[in-house]
């Protein structure tokens, strides 16, 4: 028996091929699904059946691809709201044998009303969970978020108590629980950053788990989660229309300097996959930075899915990364990638942009010397909840774009985040929309800290 | 029969795997030579001999670890000079049997007084070669440099002629070529950028091998080539001291910026390996920059082979990618790497230190307004013979750093060559120096032809 | 400028990437395209064009693919006999530009009616060509066979000595040669062991290009070639009905030996792709051994294209590769695979056939005693030709299924062959049809010319 | 936090690497130690910490190499017995600190007197473990052995059961368990086929936790276990001489076969890697059977330590795996292999042994028909003693070289054992010592539970 856990950085999203004797399931497969065939490949078992633990927001699902190139059946739980065209319904106590294990269903409704747990037995040991697969219900150290339903709001949070309590907690600490998100995942907020517990550990140290069902209800209501506009496309995609055929991804094709120019006349939208760093210093004029680490994050965000992409890149690596990270969340329209800026733009006699940058040394000075410039805190708003700098301006960056009137294009923007990663993306989203005197932080608040920069008064 | 062609890039330096049956040879092994024995499993061959087509002055040779590995032997032409240690020596006419393909020695002295070349023929066809390996003495569309003997110029360069009329062309039009270098290597100059052509196509195409002897002699005289004072490193340990017991590459260990500050102090030199741009929009101020790409080529210039060094890198594998070019060049001594700049030490609140960069239509603007700068034109000196800026400052990158004094530190100074990659590595030479009103040319030399700038009149 | 040469074992077929900048064009893709993606995206390059020399029998072309996951155009020579429905016509003297290099067309009638070959130049050197992609017209050590048109056959042989004479050897000896097969395929008969050569090596050792015109149509009218069944699946495919939509292989999934056995008796082919000693060790009656290595050379003859296809494999990788290869000549019905005979079937208790050997010394004695059993040669008519042991009964193994009444029964029948991989798959075709008394000779020609063995008299 | 597994096979050695930040340690390392520099580079951190749980016997460590590789310290727990040269020593409570995780040492002594269990906790979390590194004391399903001091054998079982009930068990049910072993372990019995579980599922399911002190002692004290010759070796390697400096494995050369024949004759011991059938099928006579999945469970107790040893292998891949496993248990004398037997050594005319074989139907016919013939089963003894043939003789593969005076070399001996590939290599024993009339059953005990064999009455 074996279970291969398989990590999607940027989404932060796990799924899982958990396989006895020669058969195999699959657990929340993403789009890009050659990964399980190679796992099935590596450990000779034959994918029989996928479970999807509830219908993603925050990704296109690779169910209908995997079962279209194996043969296996997919198994989604009930609902009312919609069908899933490629799956068949599973309920409460509904059992998959694979070898000599098991794999049951428990209905564990909360963050979406359709979302199922799956408990993996031995043949053997007759109750006895060895380990459950918990989708969004139960992460580690977090729970499920329930803002999916605003209407029903005090209702989905008491269901996934009620999930958590009467369904998975019973299970016994002994339970070992693999969930489908891990750290840096938006459908959480304090994951930890490790991928292994327990239900006795998340039992005695998860802070949502100690909480009575009123109190829980209250908490979970008080949340703050961020709804990025992309959720909405993939909730299409994955409950009624579906991704479309499967194939493999296109890989990005290389572009002169000249097509690409041309093409950004045309309508194309830069994105720039590059660090930082690298955009600060040099970038094709009207680009949106989105380094690659974070692209996942922000593009559904900020990248409209009607316009085609043109992507700028170190090398062709990091471009066909992009292109299979878009298109984990739908963007099928990357046309191709600029190499570099400096060899492949620069050279060519075209102009480059800059953002000025300010260290943190520097911006101490500045910033204690009072706000003669506009101080712009793109952090969620947990984070800035949490502590930030005096005179700090908040707006989200996902949501920038659409709160661009808030500030004067005249006045100097410092942008800020937690280390300027974030601030730089931000600065470059300021630059597209026509603002000029734009500065990025480097370091942000990791130095702030270090440094002793003045703290709002919470 | 197979041949299989190792490309290192930096050094530009092409090595061969050439067998039949169960046995092969391999020719002018770099210093990682786990790569040898993975063509040679992958062939089910045994490899059983190593040549030297001369001594390497710009590379650590592998033959030594090559043969602890694998029992065979290393072959190295004739000289007066030196003995080199772990080898034997080959003479003109002698042959290596390698199933039914057969490797016979040609002197051909000229580059080095110790160089040979390698000719292949097949059992069956007597006397006609397959193809040869000619080592430094012909690359495709140039000829090796004779520089290396100032004292004996006329009679050294005489020599590579009569080694090329009187060995290589007579091998006939149908003999394909395979020199130990292409385009970029520092061992030639106007190497053409592919690795395939044969005797025919060089004798008909090859710009030298034109030249009558007497002209041929004068033309490789007026030749300039650059001598990095690393060369003179490799030449030590290749033909004498060794390159010391074989063993793997120790991969560089993560570094807190810290512990990196801590090691900085303390004498340690950091070598930023990232791109152009990235160190130009943030640096750990004190850095030398040396693009991953180009480090191979400037390390032997700008970095002391005494002193330990710390990698700054995008990540663990450009890291491990630095510590392994500089391994191939003889410097064993790094120490550690820090990952980004921004994240790792922009955040610990440390200064971060930029490049300014002025594009190509601005400078256009300014250097059209006049000399109101210094315009430091760091190329190789044929580039920049071969067209250059009004009122440009020649002093070649490598030669940078002792003739500093040639440089006023008071004024601006713009640093340009063909993009704007080796002036920023010149702008972090002098920013280390001191220096503070250094800016890069982002587009340099190839912006300008696009743009029209000002060229001397030559 | 790069080359890159991708070669396909078991068909020895061999295709290219060939770019330059950022552009690359493709020659004869093979059905499973990954690689040329691969390939162009490790080089920068986006592949603008596809060519096929011409149309093949012995593989299912990958042209429509690649341009499908490119939009790459195909490009194919000029016929009448068909229109290949996905490429356009070029002809004499088109020309392709890639970078700073140009790809022209050259007309080789003779293999086939539509065959192309094509000169790589560079830009800057004019009318010498760097090399030709000759596909199927000249080969290392061969040229291409000309049986394909039986009424036309003294017009296609001077057509392929006029290609050759007045298109290829023109190109001059410089010239380096790149074929579309290598030594083991069926398009060919004595090519050399090794991909490379050039047009001034072939002219003075190719025996078939020293011939006058007259006597190289008598030689090719004179040779013999086989003509397995598959080929004429192969046309149709590649001229007319396409490979059908572009997708990636399907792996082929596990199965226990009660779902084996299970379809074995409804008409599943059990094909055994181990070795051929594993075979004769142990084996499920029944089934066709085709060690792996051996797969696409008898496949074609042995396995019908409309019975399912259940494989039998050492283990999971030998499956999959069973089955792309497979897939490459157009059998895409590959059900799944059973892993191990031992461990797989023969512990569920159901029988294991053998097949016995002898080995060289015995075979000696029992030949040398006189002809007491069947000794049956099943290698190729020139192989044949060139020396066979005393009283050989002669049936070449791609015919042995519509012989077999060739053959008693009741006779002992000892299969031989050059080694005794092919006497061995002959063996598994008579068991499979009933013949009781097949023993297979190890070591076969190899063993026999070591022991002497009493040859024939030719 | 990360913790990731290394499985390797043949020994099914577990062992892990487990870091935060950018450092990292790994638990009980075996030889070849590259894999766990590529796991410390793929995550960014530095290897600082080497632990062993105990002295291996049944491999040879790489803590050496990994510290001289990266500068880590080696933990060992405390002992009397011997001093390990390159270890120090840690004792109960000491604490590593790697980022926000701890790694606790707890004295677990039984198994070995110096066993040390770790337990990872996260520093937020006091006293919760996340996991425990059981070492062998604890493994999924069973508890170490504990016959290695067969004189203090009551002590030591009751030393293992405090270790259990005292130290381990009460980390509590939600601790993950980490063990040094899996299923095919040669230091445990009755493992579970599965890597994850944890302390509370241990504790309800393992047979041997539910068992009071002295119940356990009973029942260790009557467990068989095998106590293969090569242990003293691993002993003495890990505890005082040391594995030797530290260097990469030398690939293994391909051997003509003519050569083979020639080393053969001086001394060499053939080992035979490929599977059972293709040994049966044809082999080179006075070889030993080893196939490779087998390799490391057999050699152990086949192959001495003082003898070269030449590889047979189906291809340099095969080949190169077995030397590695080989390697991991001391075998540093593999000169070369020879690559397939039909192909390589039947054609140079060479004798060629086989193995006869009976199959699972005809087998039951002639053991139902009476005892003519020596059923000899060479399982391990507790696989005997649940259930074996009437009539069969029980010797252990492993001591079958010294036994084998109680056969019968006139007899017609059958091997068997669990699917009959140990009993082919109990057949390859036999030949090599000069028995004819051996007989291997294919699907031996597995094929006769299906067919109904008579069985002895236990």
């Amino acid at each position: 028996m074996f279970i291969e856990t398989i990590k999607t950085d940027g989404l932060a999203h796990l799924s899982y091929v958990v396989g006895d004797g020669i058969v195999a399931a699959v657990i929340d497969p993403r789009r890009d699904v050659a990964i399980y065939q190679q796992i099935a490949q590596k450990n000779g078992v034959a994918i029989t059946h996928v479970f999807e633990t509830h219908r993603n927001e925050d990704l296109v699902t690779g169910s209908e691809s995997l079962a279209d190139r194996t043969g296996a059946v997919v198994l989604h739980g009930p609902t009312n709201e919609y069908q899933v065209p490629y799956a068949q319904t599973v309920r409460e106590g509904e059992r998959v044998q694979l070898g000599e294990a098991s794999l049951t269903v428990l209905e564990t409704p909360g963050h979406t009303l359709d979302s199922i747990s799956i408990v993996l037995r031995h043949i053997e040991t007759g109750d006895s969970p060895l380990c459950v697969f918990t989708g969004d219900a139960l992460f580690i150290n977090d729970v499920g978020r329930t803002d999916f339903y605003p209407d029903r709001a005090d209702e989905v949070a008491g269901l996934l108590h009620d999930s958590l309590h009467h369904k998975l907690l019973p299970l016994g600490d002994q339970t070992i629980v693999y969930p489908a998100h891990g750290a840096g995942s938006v459908c959480g907020q304090k994951m930890a950053n490790r991928d292994f517990s327990t239900i006795g550990y998340e039992r005695r140290h998860s802070p949502r788990l100690s909480l009575a069902r009123a109190e829980f209800i209250q908490a979970k209501i008080a949340e703050h989660h961020d709804y990025p506009p992309y959720f909405r496309k993939m909730e299409q995609i994955n409950a009624s229309i579906g991704p479309g055929p499967d194939r493999e991804l296109r890989k990005p094709a290389p572009m002169s300097a000249e097509d690409f120019a041309g093409e950004l006349e045309n309508g194309l939208i830069a994105v720039d996959l590059r660090t930082a760093e690298s955009f600060s210093g040099g970038h094709v004029p009207g680009s949106l930075a989105l380094p690659v680490d974070m692209l996942t994050t922000f593009a559904g965000w900020l990248v409209p899915y009607k316009r085609r992409i043109g992507l700028i890149a170190a090398g062709p690596m990091q471009a066909e990364r992009g292109a299979r990270e878009l298109a984990r969340i739908g963007y099928d329209q990357v046309g191709g990638y600029l190499d570099d800026v400096i060899t492949a733009w620069a050279v060519s006699g075209r102009s480059v942009g800059r953002v000025a940058a300010i260290e943190g040394p520097a911006f101490k000075q500045r910033h204690d010397g009072g706000p003669e410039f506009v101080l712009l805190d793109v952090r969620a708003k947990p984070e800035f909840d949490e502590g930030h700098l005096e005179d700090a301006l908040h707006i989200y960056l996902g949501e920038l774009p659409e709160r661009l009137d808030e500030l004067d294009p005249g006045s100097e923007i410092v942008t800020f985040c937690g280390s300027g990663q974030r601030a730089l993306i931000a600065a470059s989203v300021l630059k597209r929309a026509g603002f000029e005197k734009v500065t990025v932080n480097w370091g942000s608040m990791g130095a702030c800290q270090s440094l002793g920069c003045r703290m709002a008064i919470c």
